[in-house]
């Protein structure tokens, strides 16, 4: 059976969310001819570093990892007031692109836009088989079954999130040696050597 | 990129238990090419039917599947009384066929049995890369996330489940209308036609 | 012991939402002699129908059930921007027909609207000693402990659901098959013909 | 509708388990006509007292409930030994009093035997349609959402715990102040004066 | 190891919200040579009670436990409408006093303030090295592992509660029978005599 | 105020199993004066490696870790066969050394030996105020809230583990590279260097 390409969708509150939840696992899949696109709700406004530079890091972050990049329109720190607006953007993307595999944020994280940013795309999501959410350093009782491995992956994931120089210099967040330390003990956990974990929301397995 | 068939193993307590969890998966992976396992723990000796038609029911259901039949030797109602001796089994047979795919009972389920053939499946497959548990009528708590499309399988699932016709007849947790309801239900959730639903223990995803 | 009549509340976000999620039950609280009130919070502007349609639809499917029907005032899709003022709209309808019985959506919702309902209908009927909440088509993670056996009045059901022809046509949550299936399906967890499941938030068992 | 009266079941592993759980609630079962059965799995031959005062105490304590008392006869401490066999005891009392209503312990539970028993209570009352779930000194992560009014029947309670004179006497884990007050905080959480808490396994609620 | 005096803060939605949920932990703190300070987000518009007096009733209530109070500026009722601004309230506050040590509502709660205040108080606190959720009479699902001894700070509690006269008098979740109960009851589970029980976001144990 | 030290037990089923769930943290106890006490249930007979050896790798590892090692005398692979006779040896070694805080395993784990230490040993502490639960290579749904910073500690940790050669170079549950993984992964959620997590079973925090 011939693998044929398929359209993954990544969703993200801020610049670098994508890379440190499944940044690898996205490299994977334009390895393995699928077409990637990254949605970023917000250009992190909120955060360190300024604007211009943050959507430069992104644009440069996206390429790293072979992805087409999608901006939405959001204000950092008050995605939640665009609730309805939040769901119509992320459907528009997922329409116009027929996009059949989803990964966005896991529910339970201490950062608004986080929670925001999930909800909407499960709603936005309703119709596709495969939306998995992503563990992020503000993640709380993430307890993944589902894996990626990303052995082969985890240049790329860490060349893509150097691109975010902003946030690596000054967000306590964003951290590269706690980025190894996640891969190698998700990847223990699924035996393999390096992995990016998921909490599936909904898998149609092609068996 | 070619499918490599794969080995799949399927454990339940008692004769008909994998039909109803995921006998119309197996009948998928079997479609694929994949190499499919049954192992049936005991031989349903404290239920309806006797064990020597018992043994024929399972015998034409795993052929209506096509699938290879394994039979362990544990006493029924009994088997938690042996739990090393039941990890020893189900390793001993993963190791053997080299097994990649592993299918067993969820660990939150009312029958003693299979809550010890759960918990034994998920320890002697400890290194495999995929240990999904499936769904039993006397089940609880179970929420799926994770589906199998079974639309083109349903029929080979319904006349395995045909098969055990001491069980269809006798029990009351064998109902074929019941699982019709189900498959539809899964199917609803999973946005296809039929589907069956399973919680991971486990998954490494192929991206 | 003599049955006291009850009032019972069912609220819903959208025309057909109170209907999938607990029409048969409020069908035999009717046939029990008891006071049903199903409270709309919105009009469903923002799904496929006309909204002139819609209100008609819902008054017909009212009426087929034998409950009255009250409308709220929110926009539909942005009901979570106006969380005090439907926590007061609810908890004024509990008040001004001293309600005994409150059903609502479940909290696990896709659907941004199902969750602000359900979450404000928690909080206005504090005082209430039986709230139970009720599976959507867009729940997850739904797993019911508590149903109510609607063999005797699935025809009502179905009946008022054919009522929202707008949705049934055009919308792919509103299957009347699916709902066929998800009622054997729970009636078989049940050991009933078919149910309704629901997950309590609260009940004062009357022993 | 009249209230047709019921048999109930509670079946705890100890003498004094079923009174501290349920024993509120079986004495408004037998306030309202229903008949009521207590099966009691060991005599606490491992506990604080000996046997035969156990016995006695016991049997006061059925009695000022108004509840029938059959004894199991599993081992203290050692129950789990005997899975099967405690499955079969429990279904030939609920099929030999066409039991309805059941209550057991908790699952999770820091007593091997209160484990033990909790399960085989779930796998025995497969077929009833009301199986609750009540809280001991050594539960843990119980939550409930269904409670039962004792108000009316906390006198009854403590009567029938101060029954087991060995038990207030030695026990750290039976103490009468600590009923009270958790009986208060169920009452809190119920919106009524005192309760009891029960997780339910499955209800089929009479609407 | 001398014990080194930490900076204590408590987030409440409402005026008594703290004392209740963790009065007596506080005031231990306070005995313990700890700096407290109180954060009252809104100043109880929505309540019984006019606001100037809901004001010194707090202002009573803080002087005493020994707690400094700060003043929130957010709409009683519609705290979640200005999540930035409220995360951003405390991240001051806590930047302000080097906060070491937060107390907040829990996530799981019928009070849409509550809900509010729980996640921007685990937002606000991501670098603090300990942030434990208290229980407020609208919680639900509330499970606590954590406990702290209050016996010898009861007295200090009730008289905390006492001073906020106008809910005593009219709300029916300030009762202090059920704050003895609720105390009585955590008290049995954590083998101490009176206790508040706390969920842990996440606490580095000082070992 | 003074430290007043401790008596610490540390439960693990097999030779190895304590240092690495929670080998950090006893040294950390032994360098702050507690007393700590390492009991392990089985001389690892099952796994790779001869019981001589094993004996003398536990013996070397509980000295570098400042440790007492108390043995258990229970079949490797078959311990829950021997429930009651478990507890009993637990409650004793508690009982003798009057314990104040135990480590276990947790409950949600694929080796039977490790459920079953689990389950006892939140039996047999049932008395103690403090029970945490650790993490082990075979652990699933492990969700830490509570953790122990042992960056300081790092080197006894790898070193006591290294003192276990023949499970260093034979089994595949034992790796230093993923031992420093997940110390470097929990260090991380806890906002420390390197860390331990755990799931509290009871905690009852000085305050």
């Amino acid at each position: 059976m011939l693998h044929l390409p398929k359209t993954v969708l990544a969703v993200g509150s801020h610049p670098d969310d994508i890379e440190l939840g499944c940044g690898g696992t996205l490299a994977r899949h334009v390895a393995r001819g699928d077409r990637v696109i990254m949605l970023v709700i917000t250009k992190g406004q909120a955060g360190p570093g300024d604007v211009a530079a943050r959507i430069i890091e992104q644009e440069h972050a996206a390429a790293t990892l072979g992805a087409e990049l999608v901006w939405g329109d959001l204000p950092d720190g008050r995605v939640s007031n665009h609730e309805l607006h939040l769901v119509h953007l992320i459907e528009s993307v997922i329409r116009a692109n027929r996009v059949q595999v989803v990964y966005t944020h896991g529910v339970e994280d201490t950062h608004q836009d986080h929670r925001a940013v999930a909800l909407a795309t499960l709603g936005a999501a309703r119709h596709c088989q495969q939306v998995l959410t992503y563990e992020s350093p503000s993640s709380y009782g993430f307890s993944p079954r589902v894996f990626v491995d990303i052995s082969s992956a985890m240049d790329k994931k860490a060349a893509a999130l150097r691109c975010h120089g902003s946030q690596v210099a000054d967000s306590a967040m964003v951290c590269l040696d706690a980025v190894h330390s996640q891969a190698g003990y998700r990847g223990f956990q699924s035996r393999v050597g390096s992995a990016e974990g998921f909490v599936p929301h909904r898998i149609v397995l092609e068996v």
